[in-house]
């Protein structure tokens, strides 16, 4: 069995973590740290790994060497003991935006600071296998990938790829999303007689995901305005784009079915009849399934192109040990079997 | 124009009476305090009153008097104040529960400490007219009213006042509510990824609301069962007991007749077609209605009679305008008006 | 008193217009009919109404004359009985789609047939006050508006009135509805298992509203994409633009306190702190309020611009009120004035 | 392999096997029916099958025989085709209600007529292995589990098997519910715009579930009351009793340990902090698990004895394979591993 820990294994991108690791028939959880729930059950923060581990979080401090360290810390963290913490695991993969940039100077002018550790960035691969899967196979250092930059490099991916979008054009991304996106912590806005029922538009500009949009799609005109909505675990991006003169829905399927049959956590869901017809989040919950479709008026050639993910998984956490697969080499979908629930 | 202020504005039943005060034909709002929004616009809080007041919120130090004081604080800071508030106020509304129970040693039981002002208990009226309507007209101190123990109470009236029910068998009463109930503040359990979809029964005996249903109906033998389900605004409480030899089910739509037709506010709802056949506090958002329904099975005498509220309105500001309403004289209903919405 | 009747009053449109009748002191309610509930009483079908009228729904074919008939049926109804329904009404108020266009080929054009009545078609005026309050002050005939043209209207209008657009640009908005849009019939999809949890983008391109938009604010490159949020009333569309060079935040200040100033039920919400910083429909539930706001990048002039509503009110039945009063002289705000819910 | 089929693929239950089956590493599903959806892919009624299966809706006249035939059809049908079923499968698996009532005039008094097939309803096993274990090991032909019934049959389990209850008093479940339950047809009530937020006591006695509770925990006087939530899948169920005099809070968890520890899907929540501290069905969501816990008033006796699962799982699909494992000498958690989602 391979040894793994977690640093940080309280939040919500821990919690999925734990949950998806003590099931992997390769894996075996050594320790899960936490400040917060020092000495608590694992199972009295989350309380679906009750009677699936008798696991208390411990202290960062007593961190023993392990085959691959975990990092589900708030962003800001790892970047300060990354030198520490490559003692600890000989591959590491992290689930925040330390080291998805890069270019520190790209990183400062997003993240409003210098980077702690720019060395490392050249260092990491970003985690999503759908873009890096050859990369990620002689990897050691995974970075983590950004739930709302996912759902948008993936429903921009297609048309990247076949290189079938009209750049001259601004890429406009609407993403809606679910109250997790916020973390455990919570704040004011996420208490659940403010939240709950809302349409709410918290940024129309400038979230920092859109510089993994950017680096990863090399658009350059792009902008994601984020709304939260109803629901606990799940996102929708919904780009508005312009393809090339030209392009026909024929050119658009292929181009769709070609990143679907390459992937397998990719999806096309685009029915005719039915209540399930375009990609839609709620199914998605605890899966790994990263769900397209589109829609193109060809008299415009304005192009709306979906993407559906859980947030904690494809978004995170499942990303996270998708990758883990890759650069252990075990079948890419091992441990990430759930085909999620319906009705939900 | 009858002036008045609030003492703590900002909360949700502050809010409330806000509302409530702010459209009131007789009533001139003077000031609302709050500390945590001290300066703010009351809209900046509220967003639903912008364009209906431009009054920002004070310090109650600055207090000055008006011909109705109406405290609308958390628990327990009242009754050490009442005697400045007194000289503010010369008639006070209060909608926390400091005022509720009649006997400082009973208090004592339920609160486990001592009451800070027991001579003051007498002088207030319990803040429920469907109870004491005639007691109303000559008060100067009104009571708030329990929102979980007004629905239980309303629940309770056609039977205790018909004298129906078998005071033998224990009442047991299955309350639902959503997370308004448990104040603007918030705690970790209602962040809305943990607070969404629960049926979470976090308190099976013992509510302090407990008290005011022995203290107004005379039951001796009787508990409160909390479940906080998914909704926003609401109380169901849902009452099992068991009615006396030979009562049918002619004598309790008499009883129940009987209360409707005496309170504006009391309505049956028990229909053989329909969606909307039972009382549900989903279409009493905003309104002062208290909705009554009831079930009995005849062989064994077990009666289900249910009660749904709104519990910022019947189960707290409604209830006060209303009682405002008696203790000035106006007609009853005055303000109180807003009918509710279908769908919501 | 002036008499009113509603041809199609159990349905959504239809239940709203009867709570807001029958409170309106200038109306009386004579009749309301409906096929499905016919004999029933009003307050079975809509329980918001119970212990406010004893109306029951009639017959259409037992209409009397009245001062004004508003017809709440289904689209494409009353085109063909519009001859008849004049002599029941001497002013009519329709809140389906059959007289909001007012050309016969664009009408054709957007609903797939010819209009019944084309000649018709000039007579009314579009029910929308904020751009047609001096013609509806002679207007004896009044269309509805779409509820989803409406938030995409009004989110428009300070930038199409002060000419700040570059039309060379196109339009999208990004629409999120909740379910009581899709009627009280509902179907396969509104299942509450189904719908519940939602994010379910069900029309990219081509909504019947676009048709009201492109007329009302003469924008030709305008395209509407709707999207099903777990929300039962409320509407917010986001209009993503862009605005002509030089154009800066102030001018966008100036554009919209002028709507807001000239519109007793338009609102400004463009907040630095507070949880209510941009507009969002669910405080407006029951409201007749239009809450706009806007987000600027002004180093590429793409301009985000946000108006929420309740679909049912500011959508539908609300404006058909509001026009009402303007029609019949009476200050705009009677019978609206209810501000609306928090929490909810 | 062993091999199965699903007369009534289409529906909640009939989606839950399928998801169950599909991935059980024992089991191949050879054909699934439907009559609604005949001819359509799996997925595109269960949308989370979406590349999973390439399986489409057959006609039930097309059945081959297989070692195993799952019957999840509306209740009433069964009864009339059990023959030819038993022709189809060696061993029958039924969700519906058809079998779970041994005697046919108990059958005839909670149905209202008389049992197509009384014969057969002996030569059924209860279907629910915390009651039968050891019968299901020799059996053929097991009966489905009402999903009330279970909640309520496991929350008096340990009451019962400990004989610890007073049974001269009667016990009343208030029993919480999910959309889920009342199938994927849907009605008026279900409509999201009725069915959101809701509170709706929609059977206060005479639930057809009762039968199942007194047939098996041998209680003579129960009640089920019905009321519905805000939630797709969970069912919370409420037992209010009385224990035998001298039992104290030390007895029953004597009681509930022995339950647990006999059984690998059923857990006590019973914390002291944290979030989570008692029975939620928000985390049971696809996991087979029973959570139970409870609170006693030692003064008087009343025990609130809780029991949460999800009611497509452990109230239908769950319980039906974790029945298929044991008739079948499989280990009993073959392929109902699934932890289920935090947060969700």
């Amino acid at each position: 069995m391979t040894t793994a820990s977690i640093i940080g294994g309280s939040g919500y991108g821990g919690g999925e973590l734990l949950r998806l690791l003590l099931s992997h028939p390769h894996v075996e959880v050594k320790q899960a740290t936490s400040r917060s729930h020092l000495g608590e059950y694992v199972y009295q923060v989350h309380p679906n790994l009750r009677k699936q581990t008798q696991l208390k979080f411990s202290d960062a401090a007593t961190l023993e060497p392990v085959d691959i360290l975990f990092l589900a810390q708030p962003h800001g963290q790892a970047q300060h003991h990354i030198e520490e913490y490559a003692k600890i695991g000989s591959k590491i993969i992290d689930l925040a935006a330390d080291f998805r940039l890069r270019d520190p100077a790209f990183y400062e002018q997003w993240y409003g600071e210098k980077h702690a550790a720019p060395e490392w960035l050249s260092k990491f691969v970003y985690g999503l296998p759908e873009l890096h899967r050859a990369d990620l196979a002689n990897a050691n250092y995974v970075s983590g990938v950004g739930c709302n930059a996912t759902a948008s490099n993936l429903a921009l991916l297609p048309l990247v790829k076949a290189d079938l979008l009209d750049t001259s054009f601004p890429v406009f991304i609407e993403i809606k999303v679910g109250s997790s996106e916020s973390g455990a912590e919570g704040n004011a806005g996420s208490h659940h007689a403010e939240r709950a029922n809302v349409i709410r538009t918290f940024s129309a500009f400038g979230h920092r995901h859109t510089a993994e949009v950017i680096q990863e799609m090399g658009v350059q005109q792009v902008s994601l305005t984020m709304t939260a909505v109803d629901l606990v675990r799940g996102v929708l991006a919904t780009a508005h784009a312009k393809v090339k003169p030209g392009v026909a829905t024929k050119d658009l399927w292929k181009a769709y079915r070609l990143v679907a049959n390459e992937n397998p956590f990719v999806r096309i869901v685009k029915e005719q009849r039915g209540i399930y017809r375009v990609p839609e989040p709620k199914i998605l919950a605890g899966t790994n399934y990263a769900d397209l479709g589109f829609e193109l008026d060809e008299s415009s050639g304005h192009i709306v192109s979906m993407c559906a993910i859980d947030n904690l998984m494809k978004g995170a956490a499942g990303s996270a040990v998708q990758c883990t697969n890759l650069i252990m080499g075990w079948a890419e979908t091992t441990g990430l079997e759930f085909s999620g629930l319906h009705p939900i």
